[in-house]
């Protein structure tokens, strides 16, 4: 997907929501179980009832390697199913020897079809550069995520900034903004808006907003750009908003709520 | 698996070969590819052609979800088939936040009951945490990768010394030499040196041997200790030595010549 196109979306929906499909068979309602896949039928369904405010599905490969075959075959419906119009998002973390992570973008994106991918960059260049060879997909590199110990090595001071500042500067010229996106997680708007000065065009993807305790509005106030440049990502809190048979229907409302929150914060699109 | 297990392996087969699993189907021979898992097939005839001379193999992630559930399969298929007298190593080089770090490991270690997994270190403390809650498990956490990518970010400064020379410093503090390893590239060997000054007894998996450039009296120079200490990978060189049927045996032939020359460096023990 081109960046336009992602901007088109947002415009049309009022909204820079992704919709986080973390799905566990544990926490599938009991009325799915019986399903010959539960994973891939509840992510349906949420899907069906979030599209009008979501731009983007972000699926955490944690989630369903756990469940095997089973659980890849669920990944494999799930990205099927999503209609082409929204961005989708491989949180898999990935990055390897060039080789290697050649493999894992012709996984990801030619197998599947994932719009991007998330990749990790402590192996550097070729181990980033293989996945921003695909016409209009993308890799989304970890800058500063939002877990405690995100800390423990992207703030360390190296020449003179943190860490993640130089994994920027460095990594943002191995392509551009129509391919390269960053995570910066919504606990840190500190760095988030160190980030804005450095790249005011590009795009991040801002998870933790809700049950890791980021704020919408700071992240906004410190993030948001004239194309928006934001995906901020919700998971449990609109996945698991309701666990009986109105699971979809109380997801909707969880989502539809985000996305009036959302349309307030860009009122002057 | 104990230290003391794997050490006993490495004395028993005078060896501390790793065979790299690194399969696709397009290099698996044409006779094996009517078989129901073709990867699985030539894995299995690999390690019965192998188990010799490897006290390790590892498998790498990207190769078996290249090929989708098929792939998953011949992944959980081969290492079921691997006797639990070697130590197994799933290359996956995973790490997310805490929640989803613990269902990497439960998925790797539980699931599929790999001995260990490679891990990304950039996301910090409770990205590689979850991986040390395991009786027996490990994690081999990413120090000074073989690629050239690699010194990107590794080789940075951070306070009078290298980012790998930090991660292993602030992370060898998270579990012990009995459940942490790290990966230092064979192309690597002033890092090797450097390292063992700070890890004297942790095991280290040395990929880069061969295909990649790296040099296996080197890097016993710079990296043997007391226990041996050192997991030394080789797949493509071992595993495609031939394309004919006679695929295993050449196979063998290539693990044995590296066996014996293991066996010269470790007349030790």
């Amino acid at each position: 997907m081109k960046k336009t196109a992602l901007f088109n979306q947002i415009k049309k929906k009022k909204s820079f929501l992704c919709v986080g499909l973390d799905t566990v068979v544990s926490r599938v309602p009991e009325h799915l179980r019986s399903e010959p896949n539960p994973v891939f039928a509840f992510n349906r369904q949420i899907i069906d009832a979030t599209i009008d405010f979501a731009v983007a599905y972000k699926l955490n490969t944690a989630f369903y390697e756990a469940e095997g075959v089973q659980g890849w075959e669920a990944l494999r419906k799930t990205i099927e199913y999503i209609p082409k119009s929204v961005f989708t998002i491989a949180d898999a973390k990935r990055g390897d020897i060039s080789h290697t992570s050649k493999m894992y973008a012709e996984t990801f994106f030619d197998l599947m079809n994932f719009d991007s991918i998330t990749v990790s960059p402590y192996m550097g260049s070729d181990s980033v550069r293989p996945f921003l060879d695909f016409e209009g997909k993308w890799a989304i590199i970890l800058a500063a995520t939002s877990n405690d110990g995100g800390k423990d090595f992207q703030d360390l001071d190296v020449g003179g900034q943190e860490l993640y500042k130089k994994v920027i500067q460095t990594s943002m010229n191995w392509g551009s903004d129509e391919n390269i996106m960053y995570v910066v997680g919504a606990t840190r708007s500190g760095a988030l808006k160190e980030i804005r000065k450095i790249i005011p065009n590009y795009f991040l993807l801002i998870p933790g907003v809700g049950a890791q305790g980021g704020d919408l509005k700071a992240v906004c106030e410190n993030g948001l750009n004239k194309e928006c440049g934001l995906l901020v990502n919700s998971s449990r809190d609109i996945i698991y908003a309701d666990a009986s048979e109105n699971f979809a229907k109380k997801a909707a409302l969880q989502a539809e709520k985000m996305q009036r929150q959302m349309a307030e914060l860009l009122y002057w699109i």
